[in-house]
């Protein structure tokens, strides 16, 4: 026991995982070995999932039967379908819909009610099913918004296209498909972040998965963790506004004291590797639809913040340009976020489950002590 | 940083707090001071509320006006009574329908779209709507369940009688009254517990109090957490069917390496000050009934793990006769403690948001390293 307060557990090493790895000095991710941007750019969102909770990546049968048996289970009951009605109607933040949404797809999981929450093969097949319910969930909740119906989910689409073709009604062409399959790579694990972390505690207690990952979906909601993307876009959005050079309104915003959204990360002290291989797409989405200012600014804006602050961009910061380029409604972009990120949630609680122990802090008390209880009138 | 794991975070202080304090060798619990019995004979759970959260015992007026304004914020929207009933009606655990019931209340919370989710007096609203709503919810989904239909809220009785009323369908007499506002004072908060800490972990994001409450629902479903006063009644049930005496029981038990519910604590060393409490609550409750036995078979059991294993009752072990005696379905008893234990988590949650940090510890990666990248023909 030691009597230091650690207040955010930064540098507490709190488990043992064979995930993924990041070297923040040396800008590098790896998921079970394999170098991000290898798996950004050779490996499906689907063999990523395969990798993370199989411990290998999958051979060609191996990831024809796993996304064959993913893609059964995209449909959701019809009572989560009237939450996800009810939940849009009443314009309800989308984090929030896709946390009562997906809290509530226990109820019709065939394994929810297993014996041993533990169970590795029954965790592998709820993982399965949360993780294909919740593009489902957004795409009906997003559209269901707007006035528009839901859209049924394809099976003989993949997943990052089935996404977008329930959110738009039409399957995406070959370069959206990609980028977004490669962005739902590139978010799938992290380390120990707070949403993850989140899902580790509440497994800790023997929960069992969907409440693992309801907790970390509520975690994931806020502005420090997954909420920045979407912030990132709407100080685009406001430079586009403002007729400034981006330089100019970021040096404004500066000396007011503002943050600037997308810059600095606990963990790296130079570039993401994330944001590298995303600021690569915004480019070539901007210069494909003729509008490179999205991108020119992001560019600008890390240029001026690496001069002034040392700064570099994280993930959030190109993903931002890169969903908005892709027609994504701004709001939408942390529930993506959590569409991806799922896959790392679950790998997570498996790995708890394997060796876990009950996660449980302690407090400095530093309030009253030995008071005299009085009676409601001596008050 | 120190190299050293820390899997349960054991000893490690992780915040400071006004809230509640343990000896866990003099068995002594107090809330901001005041010790857990005086509490418990002298204050109603709204006054106890009123403590957590605004860090006094109220005076009269105030105390009414606060238990009127909770009481008025009892009724849930007819979306998150469907929600009730579309879980009832599958049959799904209590646990997870409070859970994704619970998080729905989001979407009608007047202030649940605030701009600022740390901002106090919403969340002092939140809080209390969060509170009021819980009994609404459970006893709806209790009734349900058993093909009745729920029962409006009462404006005029106060919060523990109120949940018997809906529950029963009659409001109870005094003393189960006072027994059930008793256990409801006495779960109220505990320290940085499982459930406690998941919802400081999710609100350490910014993400907003519902999205807390909801992780921390979840958290205290697990057997090593809320789980627990459940199945100690599950094993006083056993003991009743076995035609064994309960020492020789317990006897059976140990020799078969199983654990015995109920006992054993991390943080007390001595006899839980809150099982004294419901211990004579509980044989109280048995002499009213002419049915002893689940009082003296919980007697006996403690007596005997005492002598054999040095291990004393939690509060767990005789909240579990307690309830039963009330006539409480035995897998309502870990939702009745969330319904108690809310008040400890807005309370945290409060505290938390007043002098924030992202709450992100790390891992030690175990994994592989430098692996080369295959293509999928090539595994």
């Amino acid at each position: 026991m030691s009597d230091e307060l650690q207040k955010g557990l930064e540098g507490v090493l709190v488990t043992e995982s064979e995930l993924s790895y990041i070297d923040g000095d040396a800008g590098e991710l790896v998921y079970r070995g394999y170098d991000i941007a290898d798996l950004a750019h050779g490996a499906s969102y689907e063999e990523v999932l395969y990798l993370l909770w199989h411990g290998e990546l999958p051979d060609a049968e191996e990831l024809a039967a796993f996304s064959e048996e993913m893609a059964a289970e995209r449909a959701v009951s019809d009572s989560v379908m009237a939450t996800v009605r009810d939940t849009a109607e009443a314009d309800e933040v989308p984090m929030a819909a896709l946390r009562s949404a997906v809290s509530q797809t226990s109820a019709s999981d065939p394994d929810a009610d297993a014996e041993d929450p533990t169970d590795r093969e029954a965790n592998l097949r709820k993982g399965r099913r949360i993780t294909a319910k919740i593009p489902t969930i957004l795409a009906a909740f997003a559209r269901i918004r707007d006035g528009k119906e839901p859209v049924e989910p394809r099976e003989d689409l993949d997943h990052a296209e089935n996404f977008l073709y329930m959110l738009n009604g039409e399957a995406p062409d070959d370069v959206l498909a990609d980028v977004f399959d490669q962005a739902l790579v590139l978010h799938a694990d992290h380390g120990i972040n707070a949403s993850t972390f989140s899902a580790m505690v509440t497994a800790s207690t023997l929960a069992d998965l969907h409440s693992a990952v309801t907790s970390a979906i509520g975690t994931l909601s806020g502005s420090l963790h997954g909420g920045a993307n979407a912030n990132v876009m709407r100080m685009l959005q406001e430079v586009d506004d403002s007729d400034k050079d981006p330089v100019n309104w970021v040096d404004d915003a500066l000396d007011r004291g503002d943050r600037i959204m997308g810059f600095g990360h606990r963990v790296y002290n130079v570039k993401d590797p994330r944001a590298k291989i995303l600021s690569e797409r915004s480019a070539e989405l901007g210069d494909a639809a003729g509008t490179p200012k999205w991108h020119d600014y992001s560019v600008a804006i890390e240029e001026y913040m690496a001069e002034e602050k040392g700064l570099a961009p994280n993930v959030d910061f190109y993903s931002a340009s890169t969903y908005y380029q892709m027609g994504i409604p701004v709001d939408i972009y942390t529930p993506i976020f959590a569409m991806s990120r799922v896959g790392g949630w679950v790998a997570h609680v498996l790995e708890q489950y394997e060796d876990n122990r009950l996660i449980r802090p302690r407090a400095r008390y530093v309030g009253e002590q030995d008071l005299e209880f009085p009676g409601v009138d001596e008050r």
